[in-house]
């Protein structure tokens, strides 16, 4: 299943693509995608639904976030060799964890707002990953039934703020609409297998990112079962996996974000984020 | 006014503390302490009501975290000169900031779980912050308009996860009950002067942190203003403030937590907290 939300900003509706692509309203069957919306038996009485038998969305809606909230928003840093590389950090030899705030979750094609005084805003297309059912101390075979899908995630940064102060990096991965999430939430039998996907971000019409999660150094199903060693995950939080090479921090000279900038992303059945770069307005 | 949530773990009831001392059944009259259950106007129709009119608790109740669930769980790092001086690294120039998993707040004297292969286990008696009032980018002189109440936490870490590791602190700072806040929120006007309030944590009886919130490098405001630079704070969101000196890591050589261990930890004002340390049961 593609699971969607749509409509204007914080007024979105939990929704299904129907097979002909159109967007189904799922708001009078299934409560809003976050916590317990998301647990297998919530996932399996939309799976029992004919997704043509429900009402059409407007052909021309906004997209949110695929999912309402989320408890805890975590991502794996340096999770692809040559991503490592360009970062000019050795290759980790256990996932590097850090937080992105939870309310930084934004729709795919939302504007990207960059705060006062960020200089050094950088974009990652990652695999993210949403739990459905709770984790704590699993193993990485059993991580699978845990995932209640995947999306793709803009992992947005302001690199000063997250390298150059004092060495933990949230400051810099947090600011509001850091994370735009979607266009779907893909359920994992509708993925197949997740570490052969392509991905690729364009800036400004340009290719500056491809990739393919055959090369991430850390598998999702281990990441979700490393992750759960040392806190327990719930469902509805999301686990951001990492970005291939080719992000602003990597190019010689740097390159950054900037006011108009456009930024095109999508892996491989999970589709596609368009987004332009904007200035705050206070 | 001190609040308070008790009741069996996940069947809390909100509550306050009668004059007479005694706690007070709120759950007739207000929301669980959660996001916009503590906003000023959620906390000025608490204030209206007469405690002595309100329905008593049980004599004797468990109390869960004074506040039901966080959206962000904030942490500053090394805000007490003499802790940074002990943990082996320089005074920071401006707050260091990590995450404590949300999902880990705790009862004031629940028991402590070491997770299985936790060997470092450490304390630290901390001033926490409850957010109120949405902020992004506010003022040091506005933050107190946003702060719904202060609270005590143990920032509870596995040393080894959370240093020796990666370099990102959040893997050690993280399990199940790792959070413990309480006994109440106590808020701003109860408190007064926030930077002038005395903590203690004893281990096993011996008193090893004894501290004040004098000595604290950057003040509650402060923090407040200064994390709302990078991230939107909402309603619910906590930030706890750093440790004085006393924890386990900076004896010589470093002392950890054993099964049987207890905590005894308090702030002048707003109450103490008592843990025993127990044993993982899968």
């Amino acid at each position: 299943m593609k699971l969607v939300r749509f409509g204007a900003k914080g007024a979105e509706k939990p929704g299904i693509v129907a097979a002909d692509g159109s967007i189904r309203d799922l708001s009078g069957h299934a409560p809003d995608f976050a916590g317990d919306g998301l647990t297998p038996a919530a996932l399996d009485r939309i799976r029992a639904l004919d997704p043509l038998s429900l009402p059409q969305a407007p052909q021309v809606v906004r997209l949110g976030s695929c999912i309402a909230r989320t408890g805890n928003f975590i991502a794996v840093g340096l999770n692809y060799a040559d991503h490592a590389a360009e970062s000019g950090l050795p290759v980790p030899k256990e996932p590097v964890l850090f937080n992105k705030a939870p309310n930084c979750l934004a729709g795919p094609d939302d504007d990207v707002v960059l705060p006062p005084g960020a200089t050094k805003g950088d974009w990652e297309v990652e695999l993210a990953i949403v739990i459905g059912k709770t984790a704590y101390r699993i193993e990485e075979k059993d991580a699978v039934a845990h995932i209640a899908g995947y999306a793709v995630c803009n992992d947005l940064s302001e690199r000063e703020w997250q390298t150059e102060g004092t060495g933990q990096w949230v400051k810099g991965k947090a600011a509001p609409g850091f994370g735009p999430l979607g266009p779907w939430l893909v359920t994992p039998d509708e993925v197949g297998d997740v570490q052969a996907l392509d991905m690729f971000l364009d800036l400004n019409g340009k290719r500056v990112q491809k990739g393919s999660t055959r090369t991430m150094i850390f598998s999702a199903a281990f990441c979700v079962a490393y992750i759960s060693k040392f806190m327990q995950l719930d469902p509805g939080d999301v686990i951001t996996t990492g970005t291939p090479p080719g992000v602003g921090l990597g190019m010689k000279p740097p390159l950054y974000l900037k006011v108009g900038d456009t930024m095109h992303l999508g892996i491989e059945k999970l589709g596609e984020q368009r987004q332009t770069v904007v200035a705050y307005q206070g």
